[in-house]
């Protein structure tokens, strides 16, 4: 195997299935996504929990890449599966990518969006040049002690396209559609970056998180009240103050706390988060110069030998 | 254990969350539904595979109540646990139960309805009862080889309540308060036929179950075209002659086969039968005249000893 410029993976979570149909619709017509003179190499991440039809099976895999993890001696199926993705494509592996694009889907009805893990200067060029294109929303994911060990993380760029509404084990169209929409947003942002043409808009719209929230729960730890219907797919609209935020099944309210006045949910109540007592996390809207150095940074990635 | 009116079944499906939810709430909290003078036993169909978040272990528990089946030696998970609810509750068992409920989601875009297994009398009753009060349309599944069954046939009467959309796996409140709905209606419908005070509509509009359809398939079995867009949530409404039906994705659709043209479909894109390579099934409207015996045999169930 050789090097190439773009790992694409897609079913990192087995039962998110629409990315690895449309990687392998790609396989069989390789002229169905114009990879704009870059190589690209297309894997599923989970194969495994994709044959079963579940998310994961020891464990989440796209909260196995921690280093420390991976330098250990654990043998769950994801730790085996995130070292062998990494020692086939990883920066140090036998056929090495410099940009990885992890496909997923939520629950949510968070439409398409982009998904990145920190400030690295490439990765925001990636995700400005696709809002520029396509006007995504990012969702800057940092400083969340309970959720690390992204893929992405250990590719020198990459970042998470995230699409939905879709329930986990459903093949939609309309969700292969926007997935292909913005993997080709990415390949032509990553393919401009190389040639040198490459733009970014003057200031980038993030959505940094802050936190996230848990549902009410009864002393067995089992939930005591559901996010209030008012809340169902308003992910990205600011949430007002005093708003009803939980309903009982008996009908009574508990209105939002104060202190998430304001802020913008994202990922509300989406199904794989609830394991992790995550009912909605909590995001702050900022605009962000865009620096030179950013571009300058992917540019340099992607011309590098 | 003594004898009961209404057998009240949630998560006979394990992923199918809302109506255990409903139903623990109501143990906790036993004026949340007025049972109407009805005596009540509730129950979870399938804790196993609710334990595992799946929809079962080893089979489909609401395809496990075949007689033949039910009589053989068997021992999947799913075929015990049918014998021990009907060794509970069943007609003949140790605490028989007149009319078995049972609550169900669906991630396809049904809204409420109700689904009824052939045509025995006092269920057209009780479906009919439940449309004069809500307007809910009634799947009338029968004459389907490949499914059969189904946990309410066993019962002297039954019907299924099934909620939708919603992923697998997520508990909302809007699932929650539509199955509390219908299943209020339910108990409404059984307690004014056991006082002589049941109305039953002039008919009973059914969507009585034709056949299924299928995505395109290649060599492999895998789907090479998934549902046109323009299919998703339109459960309930006629197909057109001639309207897309499959996309393919590079983009070339297939249209829908002649015979289909004015079918009304439901249960288009139910994540649970990719597996059963259901893609939607397709229904006839038709209205039927109610008979006066459909309420006298309800009404004779619901006055037996």
């Amino acid at each position: 195997m050789t090097s190439c410029d773009v790992l694409v993976v897609a079913g990192t979570h087995g039962n998110e299935l629409n990315a690895p149909w449309l990687l392998e619709q790609w396989d069989r017509q390789p002229e169905l996504i114009d990879s704009l003179g870059l190589s690209c190499r297309r894997v599923i991440g989970n194969p495994d929990a994709r044959a079963a039809g579940t998310r994961y099976l020891d464990r989440d895999l796209n909260r196995s890449f921690q280093p420390e993890l991976l330098a250990g001696d654990g043998q769950e199926v994801e730790l085996r599966r995130a070292r062998e993705l990494l020692a086939d494509h990883g920066p140090s592996g036998a056929s090495p990518c410099r940009v990885a694009l992890d496909l997923h889907s939520t629950t949510a009805g968070m439409g398409s969006s982009l998904v990145v893990y920190g400030r690295r200067p490439a990765d925001l060029a990636l995700a400005g040049g696709v809002q520029r294109l396509l006007g995504l929303p990012v969702y800057l994911h940092e400083s969340d002690a309970a959720q690390t060990g992204f893929l992405v993380e250990r590719w020198p760029c990459g970042l998470v396209i995230e699409v939905g509404p879709v329930p986990q084990g459903v093949l939609e169209s309309r969700v292969v559609i926007q997935t292909q929409l913005a993997l080709e947003a990415c390949l032509q942002v990553l393919s401009e970056a190389r040639s040198g043409l490459g733009h970014l808009p003057r200031a980038l719209v993030v959505h940094r998180h802050l936190r996230s929230l848990d549902l009410l729960r009864d002393e067995h730890g089992q939930p005591s009240a559901l996010l209030h219907p008012s809340l169902h797919g308003t992910d990205w609209r600011p949430l007002e103050a005093g708003a009803p935020w939980l309903r009982r099944a008996d009908g009574t309210v508990l209105n939002l706390p104060e202190d998430a006045a304001h802020l913008t949910p994202v990922f509300i109540n989406e199904a794989a988060y609830a394991e992790k007592r995550i009912a909605l996390s909590l995001t702050r809207r900022e605009v962000w110069p865009v620096l030179p150095t950013w571009m300058e940074a992917l540019k340099e990635l992607m011309d590098g030998c």
